[in-house]
């Protein structure tokens, strides 16, 4: 039950700290058989890790996973698989102001109150660094997914502060900073970025992730129903405030005739449950929505106490992204991967005979 | 792993179907001695239950629980509590056309695919008469929470389709159907319910769930955040797409230095974070917004399909609540309540020793 | 992770005590599509009760189980099966005396220096009544073990105290109220039983299980043995002392060219392993022995404290079986099939592609 | 749920294996503010390790210890303890013809039946050299549970093979390479040593594990007994094929007025229970007793097949314990700590505030 471990069947433990010796994770009730090294791995990490814009954090760390488990002659094996990442760039320098200090809109504060000490060395296990092994777990999970079912995870950036961001291109999203479906906005997204980083200042985001390929009947009643499964795995995520499916908070103003996607020989007619019903998925494309607050540490002065309890003021130099939402999206789709291959396991478990005279309805519009 | 049970310490196993003989669940891991009876039970379910006024399915379900074990003199023993409702109003009629339909919005085709058959009879296990259980099972953990704790928990209607219900009065959510804050527009409500009943058609809902008196340092790193459970507890309750914790979607477009809560020796100064950083609570109130879909059951013929994946149109007759989401206030908060109750239990097994020198910051705004 | 429930993927919820007013569980992640109802469940459950011979306790407990859940037109629906036992034996009297004193051999002080307080009527919790439910649930592991794979799950008195039964016919064991393999010799049995009871004192007893059709490759490293699950599953029946796997405490003095079974083209040659081996089924019989201390309850007087911790004698008159032992075949049954269950399960979760060129091995001896 | 984590609160997730980069495990529940070292941990993983005399594989493995998480400034901070000891001594080797032959006793066919591959390198995950993460892990539980309840551990060598050790000293145990408690007896237990290793065959071993100073009221009824937990562990460690609580099997000739152990004011009068009582402990030492079997890896030839199902004969030459149950006592006394820690942590969740009038009992005799 252990409260560092992801999932039920496929199951990541995490460990470390953000300035401690390594990070990592154990991936254990990985189906053998499957091709997996390295080079599996990194790709999703280098697209999470820090320094690759301006935009971000320019800490250099190269996030190297090692395999050190599970893996033999370049196949899984069927037993834990261990990764680990070495962190390189522990810059020296006393952090014992930081440990008396809270940091408003940090976990220093309640790490604290929880633990009675706590490791203030860039922000210990609080850190958004932790999220490189579930990067790292999620590449695998993502393999199996898409040899397995033909599953596919993929985000981008839907709003930047007060920017929306118009979807034009799902590849795009690969290749700038920002992981922005329209290269057009682009130019804009960093002025945004470059006016926050002078105010000493953040902001928020709003991503979307989209899982297409999933077959119907993954998920469970009540307990592990597959959107709550999700939203427990976003809004774990670090800064994450909020978590939609499929119509979301839009549903609130929607009526039944609107909401209730039809269903015709052809296929389902509309998506506004977001791939799921009832907590199990539909075969229509699984959508996920979610809400970032903005970075917390900034420049500029806020008002904070001690440990003693007296008042202080507190201005965070140094590394940090304007805003986290920017490197979340690896992050959101390997959470989503994780949700997803667990319930694959847990469906074939439970229903592995299940068999229907008819195929899923096509995933239609969504 | 059981996929029915929720929680890690404080664990409710639900099982039942909506016409089936009974549904009920079975509390594992509640402290011993605490006083109680069915009398401390009762008035959660019937805070939930059908037929309290016009606005609301007509059902007559009595819903009287009964406990089978783990009280003894009047007292808990520390072992399971099994709490048994009985399934009163079995209308007795064919439910064989049902079985081969598959209704827009609802989770017939999701079960049918995950299962290879399904019971039909009133929705069967995706009722969401099943959150019955759970509102009896929250009962137990709020007497527990409130005498340790002094914690308090309480939801509220903030919006029903267009109509926004501005916050008035907490007492008032107790008096009304609709437990909007504010008398002043219930008649609205109820106008806006009569003309839904009318057009047969539904609408969506927006409520807030806040729990106040939560010590600090409840919740834990990565995988058992306290927002993460939350999040899963909210978005399993029937018909919620949406969950929010604190400034929730507003903060994509805050800025850091409006939404990080400042503190001061005399407490908090603000409360975007809704009582939770790091996935660990801060001692301020813990703040849960929820969206919730329209009914998918509505008069208005809809298309779909059948088992053997040829079109149909399907209108729902019968007893339905027009809003889902009226009734899901008292759910929601025995779901915050549940998850609160297991993050008591699972701080004091790891850090029952913990004693900080000073007392927590006082919960100030919010 | 709740602490009263059995098993990961097949899960058994189990509630109740002995005097209150029912017992039962809930069976949450068994297969759809079953065919299922009471009198699956009633013959195993007639097999445990008290009251079929003289030499068991006379307590008149009719044991009927309903079905509340799960169970639809006479199917499983794969969603979670609650089992309902009333409890209807329940004599009125003072149990105050008992509420104060501890019994030697009994778990009253335990459960007391635990919970603060207990339920004393007839031993509570701690009753061993509360395999009923457990027996129950095997039940629906057995149909579906057998129809799926083959799996047939038996077991006989090896020893009654000093009495050796040698094994003659396993159909036998069916047909005498001692569960001996051996009608020669019962009547020895009977007479042994007689004695003990006319000098108000109890014995101790052997048993053994076999579980016949278990596929090779269930179990898994480490943490989820087969045979760990096994021994924990044993151990945690009512009186149970010792378990052994395969060749047991004779492995001490066996050599390495003894114990270690060797295998040929047609299949197996012996089976000192006991069907297991690296915590994964060989494909072998899996056999497993246990040893069931002497009932604790007896009328000769015995030393004791009360809650006060003054020295009493207690001396316990009443219904109560002189070998708890004689009625165990049934709940180890029960308990082996509920591991095995589980297991399936989980070896199809993980590995439901592997395949493999050639055909299991014969189980061969054993 | 994962299969490779062993405990409920204080879970240790295991990783790795013989031959491959490295072995460890991350430790997850930990309470914060202990002191914590390699040192705390190296002196267990020196009393397991191989090549500490002539009797025990001459595989030369440093074994040295090095965490990665969870201690800030030699503080447990109460995140996820990672625990890495690479591999130093990895022979190249040709290993292609152990992979595809079976080696009686092993679990080399069972692995393959289960994962369709396996590694075949030093046994891969099922070598014995999987423990020693896990003594690693009971090490800080040791730590913990000695500071915080004076609990204490000791195991030692009941019998080699033929010849028991009558216990004469539970120093002498730390003192010679057989963990014997009793120094008259070693130089017979060596000649028997060297007579198995000339015939090129092996033995079994029985050991005793003992825990003094565990408070009444650890363990939980039905699926969490304290006793069920302990053996399950023992049966997990490699080669364990018995498991005995207290009186063990001899309980099957005990009557009820020997074996139930009878309380005083000063405290039990026995302990047949072996301190353990309705799963629960009683106060009293907990005693447990496990059978190990011969090794299997021997060199006098013996009967297999290979994964075509040919017959072939297999011989192990190289390093190999004659008697793998030589180096078990640190083994098995780590996994009763490990089960003890949990437990503590657990019953502190559940029953914190339980607080009695008078003391527990003397522990009295064992």
């Amino acid at each position: 039950m252990t409260t560092s471990t992801f999932g039920r069947l496929f199951c990541v433990t995490n460990f470390g700290e953000s300035h401690g010796p390594a990070i990592g994770c154990v991936i254990d009730g990985c189906p053998p058989g499957m091709a997996l090294s390295e080079a599996d791995i990194q790709p999703d990490l280098d697209r999470r890790k820090p320094g690759t814009s301006r935009h971000v954090t320019q800490r250099r760390e190269d996030d190297r996973v090692e395999i050190l488990s599970g893996v033999y002659q370049g196949q899984t094996t069927g037993t834990p698989i261990a990764l680990l990442i070495r962190n390189q760039d522990q810059r020296s320098k006393d952090y014992e102001d930081l440990v008396d200090t809270f940091r408003p809109g940090h976990a220093d504060y309640t790490y604290w109150r929880k633990y009675g000490l706590r490791d203030p060395r860039g922000g210990g296990r609080s850190s958004a660094r932790l999220t490189a092994p579930m990067v790292a777990a999620g590449a695998v999970a993502r393999k199996w997914l898409f040899a397995e079912h033909g599953t596919r995870v993929h985000g981008w950036l839907e709003q930047l502060g007060p920017i929306a961001i118009a979807y034009e291109d799902g590849e795009e999203a690969g290749r700038n900073p920002f992981f922005a479906p329209n290269a057009t906005v682009v130019a804009e997204l960093e002025r945004y970025m470059d006016e926050l980083r002078r105010a000493g200042d953040s902001c928020g985001a709003r991503l979307r992730v989209r899982a297409e390929g999933v077959p119907p009947g993954w998920g469970a009643p009540l307990a592990a129903k597959l959107d709550a499964d999700i939203a427990a795995a976003m809004m774990g995520i670090n800064a994450v405030k909020g978590v939609e499916i499929g119509a979301g908070f839009a549903s609130v103003t929607q009526r039944g005739s609107e909401h209730g996607d039809e269903m015709s020989p052809a296929g389902f007619l509309s998506n506004h449950a977001g791939g799921v019903l009832g907590g199990i998925s539909t075969g229509q494309a699984i959508e996920v929505a979610i809400a970032l607050k903005p970075t917390s540490s900034i420049r500029l002065p806020r008002r904070s106490v001690n440990r003693a309890g007296a008042a202080v003021t507190v201005a965070t130099e140094g590394r940090h992204d304007p805003c986290v939402g920017i490197r979340a999206t690896p992050i959101a789709e390997a959470m989503l991967a994780l949700v997803l291959m667990d319930h694959a396991l847990l469906q074939r478990a439970q229903n592995g005979d299940v068999q229907l005279p008819v195929p899923p309805l096509a995933a239609g519009v969504g």
